[in-house]
């Protein structure tokens, strides 16, 4: 392997994170909080280490999928290592739970350990929550996107972190699609800040919250979560961008030129809304029918509730682990499906869960018609017979690992609920889950060889699986595929 | 489509049904049971159905794959609604408990409804049991193999009934096929029941027992189930004997023709039984670590337990809802796995799981060598692409079936670990779940809408899903793969 290539890679992130830890840094120092000196620390010495990896003298600058898959693994895995290390040198956590927290905040998950938010410096909270603003989007796009000597590979990497089973190349180069996709999530970010500060948050919450939700993170400043702001209009606000950050982000440059058409025929959309329009009917029947007296109160969170699990944001305004089993189950099935592809958020993804229905309905017509040859078509486009075969494997992928966690965290004693929750809520990069990990409890007591699994469950749900598991198995059981 | 010739193999079916309930009736008499009369009203009935049915003079004998899924989805149905009358007719359940009884037994399920077997007369406690025999070979094969007028169709009838992706021609003739399958039945089915007899059961109980094992059924006499003969020769026996029925019924043919090395290179059987040992070793040093003091004991129940949930069965020695968390959760995914095609078990099968695996494995390796063109190989054979995808698709629907299902139990309200499983054990066919279903529990307290969507369970789970399912789902929604 080419150790230089990938070490050169990973002394560019980290030389990033060094600068994305200045705003924090500033904010302990303006405010005189406690945990100026953790920054200054790290800052300076995850700047360091990252000019002296990027200084690295590298002969051959090609990379090969080994050392593509190894740069988007250990990037994330570096990436949070030295972003745990503000939480350990305030003293606020200890490292497996600071990893823990971190690995959360950059793949969005926004399950966290620390019982009382509301007692961190206000330094440290806004690092928290700027993982997910730079988690959603990915943190290898923006660093590989600007270092063109990587040459073809680069296109791998972007692929590894860009959820779905295409990646959407908007403009030929990699670095105008990245320029496109971080506009488009600066300005939507800019719009979510202003809105939530007209409803009289302060600037900071409305900040920290807005990463969160264009994010599809889940952090809150309060313990209660988004329950803690008494006011409808900060609901719906939030609400809905949730639902406008878990749609593929090209399809806002389609809107920007104009392109309408393509986007109410868009059939991943269309099925998004739908499910959030079914769910949010169905869990609001329901719980008007028995917790709730007010059908509007019912409404109102019941569509923020179904919006914070499908995009896998995983904010709460009510404590829907009291909700019955009936609006609980369709939340438990939305943490799988998840958000668009393109989209920040995570799970499996609308459209493969579009492509499993359609392979669904031919196999149903297959029956009928044995010898008919019958592609199956996403928005007028056939797939081919590999891609079919790729993603059924993906979605075969996702559920062994769902299982083999929940085995897994099953030893913990907590139930089976809150360990398939658990796991289905870290795998997905949701946040909370039932019972155990319901929306009023932390993942704080968990050991701490299960709070590294799910820290191992969130990075490969946010690198869709098959980034890190390919790196991880031996080599010669992949290759027996050769032999039998 | 071609009623008349529907109908007629629904006569033949009831007639056989008429039939098979003369042994029932006789004990009834034998015994001076109460539930005679109850016998002699249904086969007169069904007989005279069956003969007048079967007499409908038909044109055309060739079934097209509508009349094929018709006979199949309506043959079970039929079957089932005559097979309830015993039970209502004695008045010991009201039609949809009778109903659902009769679908468990038949499907090979073994969920009940009976909250005290050991009060039901002698002769209708024999045909809850037969049903488990009968269903577990499939009803269609035996009434089809011998109306050799109905020509290619036949192979289409087999094969919906017969368990797996494909169904092995063991004979180039149907006729051949099921009579060599039969007499391996019917062996088995003796040894277990000279077997038991020897271990100090009576002969009713023995075969009433062996029934509901060869048919990996589960329906006991007794209400604790195999726990109530306290005999660690008895358990052995019977666990041994759910693991053979579980096996590919060829496989016994082939060791029959003295082809051992054939048997030893089977992929299915050597993962079937590695998952049955490394299952129970970690169950049994989970239960060893906590509830059990003895760890022959633990073993023992574990080695039990394992067989009855993976070759969907569903008898118990112990209450394994009690267990831990980790042996609970192994137990679940169990229940999806399933046991081999060509069994007499429910499931996924693990030919189906073997190929998920292998499809994981091979994604993988094209992720390092993206050209290469890798066919997935089971037994040594290619499989075409068609194949897999039908395989995967298979996959998805029984997950989506399982979803739904369980999003719909529940509004029963009795938890999701109670909805979840009880949705598996029955579209699985294995009959206990956990919680409000575990194994001292019954599904009487379920209402009349949920046992008639859990009794479509259970016929789906046997027919495998797509064979109902082509039926009910409307032909312009089929088709609709064709117009986008």
């Amino acid at each position: 392997m080419n150790y230089g290539i990938v070490l050169k890679v990973l002394g560019n992130l980290l030389f990033l994170e060094s600068a994305l830890m200045m705003p924090s840094l500033l904010i302990a120092l303006g405010l005189g909080e406690p945990d100026l000196m953790a920054f200054v620390i790290t800052v300076a010495f995850t700047m360091t280490a990252g000019i002296v990896m990027s200084r690295i003298q590298v002969k051959k600058q090609k990379m090969k999928v080994r050392e593509g898959l190894s740069i988007v693994t250990l990037g994330w895995v570096v990436f949070s290592v030295f972003g745990a290390l503000p939480f350990v040198l305030s003293g606020s956590l200890n490292f497996v739970d600071a990893f823990f927290e971190v690995v959360s905040g950059f793949t969005t998950t926004g399950a966290t350990v620390v019982t009382d938010i509301e007692i961190l410096p206000k330094g440290l909270l806004f690092w928290r929550s700027l993982t997910h603003w730079i988690g959603g989007m990915g943190i290898l796009i923006f660093t590989v996107a600007f270092m063109p000597t990587l040459g073809s590979g680069t296109f791998h990497l972007f692929k590894a972190e860009s959820p779905g089973p295409t990646a959407d190349k908007i403009a030929p180069r990699m670095k105008d699609t990245a320029i496109i996709l971080y506009t488009t999530y600066i300005v939507i970010t800019l719009i979510e800040i202003i809105l939530l500060k007209l409803g009289g948050m302060s600037l900071y919450e409305s900040a920290l919250h807005t990463f969160g939700t264009v994010g599809t993170g889940g952090f809150s400043t309060r313990n209660a979560s988004i329950g803690a702001f008494n006011s409808t209009y900060i609901h719906l606000v939030i609400a809905f961008f949730m639902m406008f950050s878990g749609v593929n982000f090209s399809l806002y440059y389609k809107a920007f030129k104009g392109k309408w058409h393509e986007i109410f025929q868009n059939e991943e959309l269309r099925l998004y809304l739908g499910i959030i329009l079914m769910s949010t009917l169905a869990i609001t029947l329901n719980l008007r029918f028995s917790v709730y007296d007010s059908t509007w109160t019912a409404l109102r969170d019941s569509f923020f509730q179904v919006n914070s699990i499908i995009t896998t944001t995983g904010y709460a305004t009510a404590n829907f682990d009291l909700w019955p089993d009936f609006s609980k189950s369709i939340l438990f099935l939305l943490m799988f499906t998840g958000a668009s592809a393109g989209s920040t958020g995570g799970g499996i993804k609308i459209i493969r869960i579009l492509f499993l229905f359609k392979l669904i309905r031919r196999e149903i017509s297959k029956i009928y018609h044995p010898r008919a040859m019958i592609p199956i078509r996403i928005g007028g486009k056939a797939l081919s017979g590999d891609i079919n075969v790729s993603i059924a494997s993906f979605f075969a992928l996702y559920i062994v690992a769902f299982v083999g966690g929940t085995v897994l965290i099953s030893l913990e004693g907590h139930g089976l609920v809150s360990a398939a929750s658990a796991v289905a809520a870290t795998i997905g990069n949701i946040g909370p889950g039932f019972d155990f990990v319901g929306p009023t409890q932390t993942y704080a007591n968990f050991s701490d060889p299960s709070k590294l699994l799910l820290s191992f469950l969130m990075l490969i749900g946010r690198l869709e699986l098959y980034t890190v598991i390919a790196l991880i198995v031996p080599g010669q059981l992949r290759e027996r595929v050769f032999q039998s």
